[in-house]
């Protein structure tokens, strides 16, 4: 039996407290700093490898933290949660995302069926119909093939699969793997579907819509949208529709969409990348090959995850460090920074499935807790970021930790050789360049000129980003948020925070509102 | 004579510092708050308003923070400002991006002219050369039009341009006034280039190449590929290349651009989109009537910012509330949320804007300050950031700031009616009801479901998102950052911070590293 404990009341957190902060531009000098390069890193799946040698720990600090993931029965945690107990016990249900891409425990057996079996049993029925839509075996009216799929989905359903397309597009061409292009509509914004949908052939276009309640706003409002504008082309809309959802939800047996395919409620959206929400516009944009080798890289990347020894469980040691930088260090954000123009959403997609994971004030029994939780999560890829926020993280007055992904390889491999390098060459010579600037700084009797150092960093380095290796990348940010909400002791699987902005904007709509509510609708002109 | 002296040498901000904080909760409540709501609001340029009800002031705070701003001289330092003091100390520069739209003050003559005849006959220039691309005057090397415009530049010369073309693409389309596709090329990844040109028929696309120095490493990468691309098509490159630079710089005579237009060093890159860095691109996409109407609401802002009454200064009341939330009641990030999906990437050009000109830690001397400067700034568009990181907005253990953008009208305006409400009076609805859920909270006896309010936001209100009042947002946030950097005593128009990186960078690539960085230079393959 696992015990759900405040970070604040365990022994080894208080030890861990009491270290002497590593100072980074000392550790990082000479000969001794390339040997913690060499040394302070750790194996992930699909040959990514995670670097914390310019992370403010050291081996007492890795010590400390492992007795805290330890005392906080982390690995114990993820196991009941993997079995199938209640870990999200706001909400009474289990967490399986997980196996949506494997088993890593138990068989769990619920709404009369074995949860492993449905999820792969709809993901098989996704790839047949995205076979079948590349082979033209379903068509549009007029029997041509369709060209464009849509994703209509908001938060979860939009953001992690927006993320994935955009990482995987440009490979999957260079591939010969791209079969359709993918399109978004997420915001209530009338402005968002009237300019995806001035831009698409709707006669060709294969719209999804994504809602495991059936009644998100948003998405409902965005499915009318869609439908006016299949109508308006002389088109049955019921021919260009199919439904991501839950079994019970009114869009389940609905005759509306051409099928429906099913998630559940132990899976929340922002873990949902790798269930039908991101399975059938993936498969359908790059085929269900390509979809099932994203899930094997994450499938692979939960298993290391699953080792109780932390300095070989890359998510763990990341969220463990984490947790010494906000709480010890007294940090209060994280920027991500991939070195990839392809994963220039993916900080969009973390910055959902941390804040909204753990940005908690109250435990899992809803206690307040007196220590901090989530950071703010922000980023942009680089090098971009360079020429935009850098001069902050670099010489402002707050330090921000930062995570660096980078990889050896291109997607697409055209390039340049300017001034003796490639462009590729550029790009890993300005990450590593950065690890080593915000960790050792320079002095210079120039104040304004002078890099105080010390800013911590982690990277993790890859060979290409590829399905598998996004995957992995995927998952190990999955399971840091789980590790790090289990040492928080909070319930990173629920969001009653969004609730009351929707009860008030319905008051708005119905317009029973009185005082500052009632007069901020009026200088809205609702 | 204005005297630069550090903010907590002001007798005002120790005045400040001893107010008793407000009480959103309270303060917002019944009839007082909206009496309240009625009240706190100041009008802007191009029929927007400023409301600053939900934050947490009260008539002593506003009167303390007007003390500050007069103690600090915002006003007079401004006026040196745009009268031509060289007020960007560290680099010894003039800073005269407001002379791109207008005229605040005394002539200023440098580089043997008046600079805002420099900057009105550059902006000419750039409308001939785009009236003639638009009606076949300049055509491509087979007399066809060219029909896509592609911008070459990272930072100041991408984020702000491409947020700008984001902002007005659909607004000019429903207007007719689209002339030209825009894309841009920013990273030096070579994925960013080889994307862009695969999806371009370069054969009708016209490239331009903006960077201030010529010397950016980026971009000038970038422009190889580029003219790569074009070589392989059979064309010649000079025939399709613009280039906006300086005077100076090894672009201004070059034979291989079709025409170049001039910027200088008093305009930080950050600070132009007003100049030909956007300049050429929305002249070419949108006609240089829109970007001449794009000014005029920029310039109109300005005149409101030359206000020595902060609270008929809508800039300088912004900025000094930002500094009492920053220095006294100690949050530190800022969100930015418009509510409207032709801002998705504003937030991302003023997470550029506020911290490459604010993350200093040294004053204008040069002296390390003991007080926090600029805040972390990030955003996403609502409603999406409400199915996303909101959670923690409402209910993480930290306050953040926030800055709500909205706008009574859409601008394609084709909208759906779904249960009794159009899209647009949903979009408004949220917003409403956000700020009431972030100022107000709710009491729930599960602490789960409770919402502790308190969290302070601004929201600016507009008509519609035309180009005058894009140009007034702008100008507004531009203006809002140069008050804090005033406040703070830094200089708000250099960025030594980015220079470290650059030089280890060269470093690796010329092989020229030990230690650390030649460890990271070998994980990464260079």
């Amino acid at each position: 039996m696992v015990a759900w404990n405040n970070l604040d009341t365990l022994k080894s957190y208080k030890a861990l407290s009491e270290l002497k902060a590593v100072k980074l531009q000392d550790v990082m000098a000479g000969e001794a700093g390339a040997e913690r390069v060499k040394n302070y890193k750790v194996p992930m799946a699909a040959d990514l490898v995670y670097s914390y040698a310019a992370k403010s720990v050291d081996d007492d600090t890795l010590k400390a933290l492992a007795a805290l993931a330890e005392e906080a029965q982390l690995a114990d945690k993820f196991k009941a949660l993997y079995n199938g107990e209640v870990i999200n016990t706001g909400e009474k249900r289990m967490v399986l995302h997980h196996m949506t891409r494997g088993q890593l425990g138990d068989s769990v057996v619920a709404d009369g069926g074995d949860k492993r079996e449905f999820y792969m049993n709809e993901q098989k029925r996704i790839a047949e119909f995205a076979n079948k839509v590349h082979n033209g075996e379903i068509t549009n009216a007029a029997g041509e093939k369709f060209t464009t799929v849509v994703q209509i989905g908001i938060g979860g359903s939009d953001l992690g699969p927006r993320a994935m397309y955009l990482a995987l597009e440009n490979w999957a061409k260079k591939e010969g793997l791209f079969k359709m292009d993918a399109k978004f509509i997420s915001n209530v914004d009338p402005d968002d579907a009237a300019a995806v949908l001035n831009s698409v052939d709707v006669a060709h276009a294969i719209f999804i819509l994504v809602s495991k309640s059936g009644t998100t706003l948003e998405t409902l409002t965005n499915e009318s949208f869609v439908k006016d504008a299949l109508k308006n082309a002389g088109l049955d809309a019921s021919k260009h529709m199919i439904a991501v959802t839950s079994e019970t939800s009114p869009l389940a047996k609905s005759s509306d969409y051409l099928a429906a395919f099913f998630m559940d409620d132990y899976i929340g959206g922002r873990f949902s990348s790798t269930s039908g929400v991101g399975g059938a516009i993936l498969s359908l944009a790059f085929g269900p090959e390509v979809f099932a080798r994203f899930l094997d890289g994450a499938a692979a990347e939960d298993k290391l995850s699953a080792n109780a020894d932390m300095m070989k469980n890359p998510a763990m040691l990341d969220a463990m460090i984490g947790v010494y930088e906000r709480n010890v260090l007294g940090y209060p954000s994280t920027a991500v920074l991939p070195y990839s123009q392809a994963l220039s959403r993916f900080p969009a997609h973390l910055q959902q499935l941390d804040m909204e994971s753990n940005g908690k004030s109250v435990n899992r029994f809803g206690e307040p807790v007196s220590y901090v939780t989530g950071p703010v999560i922000f980023g942009e890829p680089g090098t971009n970021g360079q020429h935009s926020f850098y001069q902050l993280l670099h010489q402002g007055t707050d330090i921000t930790p930062l995570q660096f992904i980078g990889f050896k390889n291109s997607q697409i491999g055209t390039d340049v050789d300017i001034q003796g390098s490639t462009s590729q060459q550029k790009l890993c010579a300005n990450v590593a360049a950065q690890i080593v600037a915000f960790a050792c700084g320079k002095d210079d009797e120039n104040k304004n000129k002078n890099f105080e150092g010390g800013r911590p960093s982690s990277i993790i380095i890859g060979e290409q980003l590829t399905p598998e290796a996004l995957g992995a990348l995927l998952a190990h940010f999955e399971n840091k948020v789980m590790f790090q909400g289990f040492v928080w002791n909070i319930n990173s699987f629920d969001q009653e925070g969004v609730q009351l902005g929707k009860v008030l904007a319905k008051k708005v709509l119905a317009h029973e509102t009185d005082g500052a509510l009632k007069v901020y609708s009026d200088l809205l002109n609702i």
